[in-house]
């Protein structure tokens, strides 16, 4: 039994999805319908990579099973942010990357406490790995802060923004292929499904998803200006929370499923991995990848992203380290995620 | 046996120390003396306010006591907040607000620490519910900080002040009325003694510590700026140190006494509990109220002031998750307490 | 058996060292040979300094003997720190400071943890007094970091730096002696080795060692400023990173020794003891120190500086409370140090 009816499903609605977010970007639909529907279709687009990888790493063994996830798991976000670079839309990327860390660090972690908490009660979680994954994004954020604090602080090397942005890319992605081994394959052990998909279907699957996803970043980059304009948001505000939201849809709906299974541990894993990589990887790539645009990447973010950057990896590791969550507890972090997201509503 | 001994001797000194107040600020006394005579009056009606709620909170059973205790407790600071508003005193207020959690958070604890320490030695405590608690005002400080950091950063939010402290105090607000029945009533069950005032007696305290306490909140607030004049302390002091530690006097013995009678988690819960009261609801409640005055309250504190709030809820979070206490921390506490202190003695 | 083989090879090795750095200074080598020389050969004098307050403190009973190491144990860096002084190089003076703590709270528990995680795995660390050490340890960063956070944010005590610098050296002086005996002296017990060295073989190896130490870090200090000029190097990287390790070389080896033990718990407390005391001990004599000289040493660090102290202390805390370590853990705070370090490479 190959691909099940409920794959089938799936692949129909991201197929209608793209289909819909195609129409909408050719026939010159308004911005913030063609923007809401190529993100709704990019959530989908990612969960259907998001599964397909997942049956890739069942087949090359769990060792890989961890690089395969975390690099491919990005895709869509790395399309959007690559083609929003290609428009010198720096500030967008750097809030959505950022932003992802900061939604994921609070918020996500905040609905599945209130997920958890409301059927549950009080939660209590004390694994080690959960611990350790959040004391890593500490130091993730710590790194990627450094650029924007000599900036922010008048550093002499403030005026060596470029270079330091390199050496923090260059210690970031060192760090993510050090630590990989260890630290993001440790966790899969927890979904030991057998594949389901052939070979064939998989690469396929991914081959087709890959390539819609392409577009559909493509467009929802082209009406994510425009949109904005209409909707009075800031550029910071649509890659804080728009971008940061929609490109991480599947494993926030994960994690928060997991902690209303009363899987606390596992749930706080996910949600926090998910953070760790868009810093250890998808950001430095980015940094890179970058050279080849017109306009640089840099790590010198808005100080204020910074600085939320900081508080909210602190507030997720002391949340964490806790060892306990209730729906209480959940309500606070969402109210902290709303007014930072708030503070970056207006635009300059 | 309504009444007892003990109370009417804290109701007369209580009254006679009204009368003082009184007398120095209608005779015209020097400033000085209006000011320190009306600042143990305050502590002296706080504590009548404190042992009048209890009364209250004790019939009307322990769901609406905590509701109770938070509104009525805080009457004597608000009373000084809302006639210091009504003066323009606006940085005194932010200044004692801000004061009241890092009082409580660093100084306070690290005296609980010293007295339970010098008795006890080493002491563990281990209660989730005071590592929530601790947890909870680090977040409650983080979203206190949000407007000011917004402002010291130069973020477009910073033009938009009084819109983003108002949404901060919504949020504050809305966090506290969600979150009351479960944290802030669940510690009064540590307390379950009997009613000993009849209601009337109960009401009649109540409503007349209430008035007493406007009076003098009055005129301490009349004597503030020509005493820390006369003592050459800035108005930030003024608001820091000596409001903060005035309005929560009450609270502060209370938890110094609990650790000093080896209840440490007991007194971290009653410590900490003070300081989130503060953030969750006496601050939101005066920046709405300052619709009503001259000068609107916004959230946008002396940086330093948010800097200090940060620091202190993250080393109250810390020193409350460390698990043991020793006369020693307590000592450090104090010191940090005595350089944040210091640091805001000059004016500008 | 007084003093062994390996003593011996010890002092020969120190003497070949200072006879070493002496040629260079005085036949006038480059200023980056007789740097280099001159750091070795203060290392190998910490380690001799260290042996000989060891033998001291096994006969004089372990209460003395923790004021003894602190006092004596810090000698070679605060020789240094008073030559530089002398020479107005009031900013390496503060870049090794508060580098000797980031150094200690972040790289040397890295490697540490590297040693300690490639040989044994993930190790376990439970003790409360590590835990103790690294709350006291982000107080005093906290302590150290409020005169440059006031100048930063333009508070009125920005005004007067040195009188705020005096307070919270005052302060931590007086945190130092309160808190010495229970806490400095309390590690000791776990390295109840006999005395190996009679009291006069110690008080010569102390007095001779003393004397080098003087004589080399004053040509340490000479060739700085034209080796830094040499390399490139900003004077702030040469103390945050070249003076900071070379001064503390002997604690760090220590350290790692314990790491690589499989002793963890032990590691930690040496290591975080060493950045305590130089924030407690070392940094507040030399302010007041500082009196006597032409240009004061104030608190008041480059802003970077101070943050990047207060998050290496909280990132130092965070992963000892985190009760477990790795390599991998280890290998991000080498990686956060690196970036750490690089910027504050570049010049002003």
């Amino acid at each position: 039994m190959d691909v099940s009816r409920r794959d089938v499903l799936e692949l129909a609605v991201a197929g209608a999805l793209v289909a819909a977010a195609a129409a909408a970007h050719f026939a010159d639909a308004t911005p913030v319908l063609s923007f809401a529907v190529a993100a709704v279709a990019i959530a989908a687009l990612a969960r259907l990579v998001g599964a397909a990888t997942e049956q890739l790493g069942v087949r090359v063994g769990s060792s890989a099973a961890g690089v395969i996830q975390s690099g491919l798991g990005n895709l869509p976000e790395l399309f959007i942010a690559l083609f929003a670079l290609r428009e010198g839309l720096t500030r967008v990327v750097q809030s959505a990357l950022v932003g992802s860390v900061i939604a994921n660090s609070v918020l996500v972690l905040g609905i599945a406490f209130v997920a958890g908490g409301v059927r549950h009660g009080t939660q209590t979680f004390n694994s080690p790995r959960a611990r350790m994954i959040a004391t890593l994004t500490v130091l993730a954020a710590a790194i990627l802060a450094v650029p924007t604090l000599a900036h922010a602080f008048h550093a002499p090397a403030a005026a060596h923004a470029k270079a330091l942005s390199l050496i923090c890319a260059g210690v970031l992605l060192a760090l993510f292929f050090l630590t990989l081994p260890g630290f993001l394959a440790g966790g899969e052990t927890a979904a030991p499904a057998p594949a389901r998909w052939t070979l064939a279907t998989t690469v396929v699957v991914l081959a087709a998803t890959g390539v819609a996803a392409a577009f559909v970043s493509d467009w929802f980059v082209g009406a994510l200006k425009p949109a904005t304009h209409t909707l009075g948001m800031s550029e910071a505000f649509a890659g804080l929370v728009v971008v940061a939201i929609a490109g991480n849809a599947v494993e926030n709906v994960v994690g928060v499923q997991l902690a209303a299974r009363n899987r606390p541990d596992f749930a706080i894993s996910v949600i926090m991995n998910s953070a760790l990589q868009v810093a250890l990887l998808l950001t430095p790539v980015l940094v890179f990848a970058s050279l080849f645009f017109a306009t640089a990447l840099t790590l010198v973010f808005p100080t204020l992203l910074a600085i939320s950057l900081l508080l909210a990896a602190g507030i997720g590791a002391l949340v964490v380290y806790d060892g306990e969550s209730t729906w209480e507890e959940g309500v606070i972090l969402i109210g902290f995620y709303a007014v930072v997201a708030a503070s970056f509503w207006w635009g300059a």
